[in-house]
């Protein structure tokens, strides 16, 4: 996430933001930010959200997840919003938003739906 | 691409590869290759082995994917290769497998299916 | 549709609702309604959704879905509930919630997230 | 199964076809096999395949699928080919693919990727 520039933005239980500056090393060809980035961001977001709802000490791996791309990655930053849909003792299920975000306005650019092991770190 | 090192392989009708050695910038916490960057091979993988059955001039867009983490992403480098599934005038089906190569041999790491719309560019 | 006894539900702009009885012939061997069939009920409440959104006399036609299963389908109906993420104008991107119904009170036992490509019918 | 006439056909280790003829009952308006019936053929081909890696007694439970629908699913019958991709102790991610049967001539219509729980029983 360093090499990328992504921080951790506010965690709550059972949410949890990743922030990101737009920055020409994570850019592709025509000027966006790369959809893989865009994933990344997207995984972890979730993945942080999820580790609200372990037990102390446990750890989480992504399993899988399915996203859209639903809009161009581009503007300032981009905030990805991940949220637990439902947590069990083992599966921990999340969805996540990313928000591209221009002069403070937030235009919804992927959508993603994982899901989540728990294992004993 | 540049930022995390991967370079395009061969590309063939319908298939293409992208390679990717393992270097700390991309690693995460426990020492694997972070999950969002498998995704990322991933995607542009089956990307460019979509781009093969587009037609002269036109663009590809991924629509969505989704993708199974099957082992740790880690070894001297990732391959991983895209290939179509099915070609149609605007959408094209994709898959893309990521292997971890460690001493020349193979391990299945990652699976994705992926939807790609053709465009005018 | 008919074969299984679902109905639909209310339809607003960018929504619609799919009511599924419980009865034996949708139910598996160890007594919950079939994946299937809570598959099929998701995707068509999406689908009568994304329709809301497309231009008179088109069609929307699935190009893919992911669905995770929450909780056993049981009690005394399922209701889906699709609503439109997305409406581009070629694509539109949706959801899907199936609630199983006991006694009035709600619980979400399966989420999707659908492609939906809009046709010229 | 019964209700949409599906059949258990070979199971193999690691793969399993469920059969379904094209009838009336599963047919949607504009004459094609419901994408719901195709999901439900292709979601338990694949859980019998993810069976035959379980240990004996264990039970398979879907967590989550993904499917592509590829061309309409037409024809004289269905055959849903699942198997299994990895197999991990708690974990099997497994795939699907749904070919339409027309005079004996195969032609792939849906493709899906799946993650199964093995479970007690």
């Amino acid at each position: 996430m360093t090499t990328i520039r992504a921080e951790l933005g506010q965690v709550l239980d059972g949410v949890a933001e990743i922030h990101l500056p737009n920055w020409d090393g994570i850019r592709q060809q025509v000027g966006f930010i790369h959809g893989g980035v865009v994933g990344m961001i997207a995984d972890s977001a979730a993945g942080y959200a999820a580790l609200t709802k372990a037990p102390e000490g446990a750890e989480v791996l992504t399993i899988e997840y399915k996203i859209n791309m639903l809009a161009p990655a581009t503007g300032d930053k981009l905030i990805a919003r991940g949220s637990v849909i439902r947590a069990g003792r083992t599966i921990i299920v999340t969805k996540s938003e990313v928000f591209a975000v221009t002069n403070g306005a937030e235009k919804l650019c992927a959508q993603m739906q994982q899901t989540i092991m728990v294992t004993n770190g």
